[in-house]
């Protein structure tokens, strides 16, 4: 690595961080993992570890590089209207996870979720605050908390049963295939009447 | 514990190793679990565990302890007809779940089976053989395999949002609110057309 510009070797020292701590979160999950741990496989002092992601949390949040802007991604799934924002989910989605080899950061952090507290707390904010409420209350039916959440049974459980449990047909479908199928559950939960 | 009859203190061991193999499959997960760990909790030799359950995957079955039997489950689920068996099914689940204190044999399953690759097999394989298959196949709307994969992302996904993220308002509704709020997607999956 050559060490020229002002901050010398910054660039590779985050990057070897990082890799240390995907690595780490996503075998062991988010409890499990320590800074010094990460440090010590990245080959840096843990300091440069706090120096550049803050804490733990800082960490794990720049480790799951969230292929995604929710920032950007809610606002283009609604600008086309509701109709079919079911499906257009379920590509979305799917487009995310089926983009990133291995599904690495996104099942690193189902993975925490599930075994840790913590990590839970972090992914509900997430999901909550970012994208499925937003998401809800851009559809405008309603009941926007209670669309959301069901909104995050299916999504959520989907993600389970193709990534994780690996249920054949759903595992090697396309999302061409999955998003007729599963969308209009989707659709029902943000638009459709909920009891009839 | 009194020592009398012909197996002297074989329900009080077996019981006091199921206890602490509870413990560990619910907060390590089954792959960290060991044989040896779970004797030195419950306070017996190793050798009684391979006694009593054979194997880890004896073990854990055993330490899964389903509050139900899906022989007679799935049955009783389909002896009513197709109508209103979406409904049935998430009344049927979240009476399973919600009737263990806790959750905790539920959620060591789940957990282990996010972490760990031969609990996601042991669990694919009883969700697929006992559970799903039968329900789509009493089901009789053809594609069962499919339509079993189908449900498994729902309902799967609801335990998840319920008692692992706890996503509210779905954490705290009860079975009787969430049936027919979920209920017409699984009664979709099982007998509905899967693509309008």
């Amino acid at each position: 690595m050559s060490r020229v510009g002002r901050r010398p070797g910054d660039s590779g020292t985050r990057q070897a961080i990082l890799s240390a701590a995907k690595e780490a979160f996503g075998t062991q999950g988010y409890g499990a993992t320590s800074l010094r741990a990460v440090a010590r496989t990245a080959g840096v002092d843990p300091a440069l570890v706090t120096h550049f992601f803050g804490s733990k949390d800082g960490l794990f949040t720049a480790a799951l590089e969230l292929p995604l802007d929710p920032g950007t991604l809610v606002p283009a799934l609604l600008a086309e209207g509701v109709d079919g924002l079911g499906e257009r989910i379920v590509r979305t989605f799917l487009g995310v996870w089926d983009g990133t080899p291995g599904q690495g950061p996104m099942l690193a952090m189902l993975r925490s979720a599930v075994s840790h507290e913590d990590s839970a707390t972090m992914l509900r904010g997430l999901l909550q605050r970012l994208i499925l409420r937003p998401l809800a209350a851009g559809a405008g039916a309603g009941d926007p908390d209670l669309r959301a959440a069901l909104l995050a049974t299916q999504v959520v459980g989907l993600a389970v049963i193709r990534y994780v449990l690996r249920l054949e047909p759903v595992a090697s479908a396309t999302a061409d295939e999955l998003a007729p199928l599963v969308g209009p559950t989707l659709q029902r939960y943000l638009t459709g009447p909920l009891v009839t």
